[in-house]
């Protein structure tokens, strides 16, 4: 069982426009609306491979109830915590030639609510060999927030999958994460270190390594992604350069990574699942969305290098 | 008492941004909420003039919930029906540069509810001198919906402004409304002639009087408007350049149009009314909200101009 958590879960609203015309009034063509936020979607994605996963965070107000209602009729197993604020949206405006993607920043967790979830944390763990933990902090938690967590799962033997930014990805790396999945810029920005070439990467993902994570799986978007761990470092790229929809693309690179260490397979086997398990996911048509037929032809054709 | 119809009212969302990155993703950092569509925005126009008015329409779901409850906090009457579907939502795109509108399309209405509305409508009207009839029509009614709540409220003596677009303002003017109100880029739509020039404008506009409005008020942004009567005509220009939010700038100048009809006042008092009011609303922080002050001042300074 895999459990995922989702702190600063959302209702993701998708606009699709043919056109936009910016600065004036447009008129949406289509809206879908479903349970978001970078750990749901990893469930989302876990529940179409048929792996056993559950769903926890935060939900709060009539959105809080939108996102379960979601995540029941998708079949997902929502472990929710219900919180005082209002679950947050987050609005992405999809046209043909790209998205723009706005995160409304959520709403403010007291001490008493954050206490209660870590407080009731091993209970969600049991039964689980991995926790992917994804996505910003709400306010009102501790910068540590994910090695606080961390360190409960290592505790309770339940390896943990971190995909955080910046400072909460740094905080974190003291709980001593199983695998850290920053995207370059993610790299760039938490190490402030340019990473503009394949050795930039290694370097810098060096310094999470030697932060307290024992494996560092850099996305690189069409370049495929760059691992550091203990057992070397790898290169995988994609077969093809993939069009579509990346929004989620890293989400389902984390399942994939979650995944392989529940079936404990060798690292090579685990990137190119990841990688196209990516470039599956920029196929789906949103974010949590994998093209299962296109994954399964990904698998085949990875291209995999050790460094 | 004046009588606000906001057929497909909407729940508006502001989300402010120092910065947009087109095709990223950003982060919000305020997120505004109020009941809005543009008939609510001329309610809350009336309301901060403490011009007794009553606003109605159609709300569904928790969105309708929420506006509601803001009409409510704002002191504005609700006589708001309920609809099966879900309210919309609008989106507003908030930077320092300048506003991107996103407009959900909005629940479809069934015959019955908007035969119910019909049926109800000259209730509705009761005590009112003036109807103002604002915004896209739901999804659901007929093209003629406003012909057919501008023929009740002349049935009753009720005088309306029709402000609408397109195919809509077209089959609305058999309806026969005191005032139109297009902005000149409508106008154009609406009647498929360009106004580019002062006499183009009045070419268009004396089209939409011959279709049935008794007058026509068209507004041109940061040059004020043009209104074609059976009084005559007039340009009327504000008296400085404004800068702000012109979002709801339109709906203030509605409102000052039936404030003009409801205090029986003569054209050109109407038309400097109707500038200020529009300027007062591009200083106003948000759709419906006019700066008072300012207010006071524009109307002692309105450049009037007989045509």
């Amino acid at each position: 069982m895999i459990l995922t958590v989702t702190l600063n879960a959302a209702l993701d609203v998708t606009y699709g426009l043919t056109e936009v015309r910016w600065d004036q009034v447009n008129r949406v063509e289509e809206v879908h609306t479903r349970a978001g936020g970078k750990g749901v979607n990893v469930a989302r994605v876990l529940h179409t491979l048929g792996v056993d996963s559950t769903a926890t965070g935060f939900v709060g107000g009539p959105t809080g109830d939108a996102i379960r209602a979601d995540l029941a009729a998708a079949g997902i197993k929502d472990r929710m915590i219900a919180m005082a604020g209002q679950s947050r949206r987050t609005v992405v405006i999809a046209q043909p030639r790209g998205a723009t993607v706005f995160n409304e920043p959520g709403a403010r967790l007291s001490a008493s609510e954050w206490g209660a979830f870590v407080d009731g944390f091993d209970e969600l763990l049991r039964g689980c060999s991995v926790v992917v933990l994804s996505g910003s902090l709400p306010r009102g938690l501790p910068r540590d927030a994910y090695a606080v967590l961390l360190r409960i799962a290592n505790a309770a033997g339940v390896h943990g999958v971190l995909d955080a930014q910046g400072a909460e990805l740094i905080a974190g790396l003291a709980g001593r994460p199983a695998i850290v999945k920053p995207n370059v810029f993610e790299l760039e920005s938490a190490t402030g270190r340019p990473c503009g070439t394949g050795e930039d990467v290694l370097t810098a993902a060096s310094l999470l390594r030697a932060g307290g994570a024992d494996a560092v799986v850099v996305t690189r978007g069409a370049e495929g992604l760059v691992a550091l761990t203990s057992d070397g470092s790898w290169a995988a790229t994609p077969p093809e350069s993939v069009t579509g929809n990346a929004t989620g693309a890293g989400d389902a690179v984390a399942a994939a990574l979650a995944v392989g260490i529940e079936r404990d397979q060798p690292w090579p086997d685990r990137l190119v699942e990841a990688v196209a398990m990516g470039a599956a996911a920029v196929k789906g048509a949103l974010a949590g969305d994998i093209d299962l037929a296109a994954y399964r032809g990904f698998r085949t054709a990875v291209q995999l290098r050790r460094l």
